[in-house]
């Protein structure tokens, strides 16, 4: 069984790649690349190794759809001479976009008019991106609509202008149209702002499973511009902030007392910036810069022991389940909630802390209990956790305000049942408070 | 517009990732991301630059569909100390297999036995799998059966088995289910075993263009057992032999002289190995490692300047246009055979060695011209090309037997004209000749 293996550079000469075994050349390149060759009897095996490196841009900006505002035609070019090079390109510039239809009826004018300022070839497709349209027709119909219009792949992204859903549908579609075309998000809810548009995955939900289809292609570039949250209702606000809420409850102790001090503001505010008062600014900043550190080193999600995952083990099949009933970071926040519980029954957390974290979430008008979270759909979603981690749960809790570690034991069902217990207690209406 | 960047490093201690300006740790884990911050008026701008590293084997064997061979179960575990867990682990093992359905006719018997006397749970979906099919409903249907039958994600890879069209379609299942569900491909067409097989590439055809969609995700593993073309008409082993003749011509002088000695011989042997003669074994080996080279460094196409695309700039929209009539590598030949006399013309090959090519291609029962590639057809396929490849044609010619190189330059009508005229005149039945 143990035969001989051989491992190969690769070179290349004059556009001929050949494997060496030394890593070394006179002119041309040398991949990072690596062949390993095994002979046996029964003939050749050959293991390739082949890293690909993603880039993208997650740009905070203001005033996006202003004509005099760059970024929207040329933000996702980093290198500055490119970037002149393409700005200098007499070939007309076309742009495909795609945008919820919600946010067209605000925007779309705004959108339209940006474009013709600047004399670009556009085709703007407004969708219903909603939940429950979140499929493979909705990408398929994107698709022909793309093909339809025309794009150079290599210098037209494809735009996507919306909530998570719309970015995710758009992302997806742009990662199978001729392989792969790069695409721009544009979050217009805090919720994708802080979570859809920081990291790789583009989805659908299939087969009554939410995202159960999908890939991992991040955008060429995010760009981030606020202002688009002065027309959230309230409601979208608290969904976005639970995103946010989760990041400081697993790393970031110093988000956290953030949102406890100043959510109400927030909420009030709907994060618009002023000169008096930075706590938008630095709270989404800080929700950014912290998710990024969970997503660039997990891209692909090799490793499935994630703090990000925080949230996310029951409420899919909750929000899946009660859909439309719960947004999704209300969803996510019902689930941090029992986790709270179960890290407090572990002695994770002090009743202190427990109380703190529960009163934060309030304070930020998101549910913190609901009817449809039944101990049968807790357990149901654990086993399936179980089931595709692995063999082990690895599931993220809070061991205090701003840190967490990841415990890989399946909860017992006497703990699970006694924690359901407490927390439907104290904070379902009908309990006991 | 300049300001400064600070480059961060990611290290994880305790199961926290935090970024840090020196790639240090005492303990804990360091990644090969990188994010860079730059801080301006508007905001901040993140770059995320994260590598993926893709691993998969290419596996020669013999006797795959032999109970007592492991290879299949098994074979695509690297690792000697997994395999062998994997092999004692106490849980049912669980396959799901699609299979084209002439394959099936031929194999499925013997594939059933298999999995029966391995004890394992398999679901066996036969499926048309022909250039015609190749398209998202047919992945859209390979999901919900993959869905009902239900899989570990991890542990229990996606069998694909039969030619081209299945692997290719079947791969982008796969990766799309849950964004990224292992799979393997067990060719069983000369074509496949050294073409789709050794790469990356997944895809189905969309709005009448060739494999217009589709992802870069390799397989774990594809199984090569060259036993498979004992059953196969002789035109799918000329079909074959025709992607091995384009690594020939573009990069490896012995494997060209090899098909120009041995083509009759391939052919009536169906290149089965004896022990005399090791003119298939050695053919076949030397394809996929000239192959191998070039996609290694080049997974994902970033960049377009390939040398595998030979044959693949006019073929593409011929074969779309005469379906069904030519097959693949058949459709492929065609184009090589209208590209060496380009190449003749512009005085990179001598006579002797066009006229060379052209024998072999008809040794190998090759068509060397076609009526529906007609000029005009060429000029579009060329223009199509050159809107897609950012601007420059990329086309690669040989400039002698075994050896290529990569031309830029579009080129002229009144070329194109003269070398359709004289390829005409020389290779079509009602020709000169």
């Amino acid at each position: 069984m143990t035969s001989h293996q051989t491992e190969f550079c690769l070179v290349q000469e004059k556009g001929t790649w050949t494997r060496s075994e030394r890593c070394q050349v006179k002119e041309g390149k040398v991949s990072d690349a690596r062949i390993y060759e095994n002979k046996s009897e029964q003939g050749v095996t050959w293991t390739v190794v082949s890293p690909i490196v993603f880039t993208y841009r997650v740009i905070q900006c203001r005033d996006l759809l202003d004509p005099s505002n760059d970024t929207l035609l040329w933000g996702h070019i980093g290198d500055e001479e490119l970037q002149s090079a393409s700005r200098n390109d007499s070939k007309p510039v076309k742009r495909f976009v795609v945008i919820d239809e919600t946010v067209h009826e605000l925007y779309g004018f705004r959108l339209a008019h940006y474009f013709e300022s600047r004399r670009v070839v556009s085709k703007i497709l407004p969708l219903p991106t909603t939940e429950e349209n979140k499929c493979l027709e909705l990408v398929a119909k994107i698709l022909e609509e793309l093909h339809k219009f025309g794009i150079d792949r290599r210098t037209e992204p494809i735009v996507a202008v919306g909530g998570g859903v719309c970015l995710d549908v758009v992302g997806l579609a742009a990662s199978l149209y001729r392989r792969r075309t790069p695409y721009i998000r544009v979050p217009t809810t805090l919720l994708s702002y802080v979570d859809a548009s920081v990291g790789a995955k583009t989805g659908v939900n299939f087969a009554g499973g939410k995202n159960k289809l999908g890939s991992y292609v991040p955008p060429v570039a995010s760009f981030l511009d606020c202002s688009f949250f002065q027309t959230l209702p309230p409601r979208q606000i608290s969904n976005g902030l639970a995103e946010m809420l989760k990041m400081a409850l697993m790393k970031h102790r110093g988000l956290f007392q953030l949102l406890e001090a100043h959510g109400r503001k927030l909420l009030d505010t709907k994060l618009q910036p002023s000169e008096q008062d930075d706590s938008a600014v630095a709270s989404t900043s800080i929700a950014i810069e912290t998710m990024l550190e969970e997503l660039a080193p997990n891209l692909w999600e090799d490793d499935l022991d994630r703090l990000v995952d925080f949230g996310h083990l029951i409420s899919p099949e909750l929000e899946m389940t009660v859909l439309p009933a719960l947004l999704h970071g209300e969803a996510v926040n019902i689930d941090m909630s029992f986790m709270v519980y179960v890290a407090h029954l572990k002695g994770l957390l002090t009743a202190e802390e427990k109380e703190r974290i529960i009163q934060c979430m309030k304070g930020l008008e998101l549910p913190v209990w609901h009817r449809d979270c039944s101990l049968d759909l807790v357990q149901k979603s654990l086993q399936e956790r179980l089931k595709h981690s692995a063999g082990s749960l690895r599931m993220p809790l809070p061991t205090g305000l701003g840190h967490a570690e990841i415990f890989h034991d399946m909860i017992e069902d006497a703990v699970l049942c006694q924690v359901h217990q407490t927390w439907t207690e104290e904070l379902s209406p009908t309990g006991n408070k």
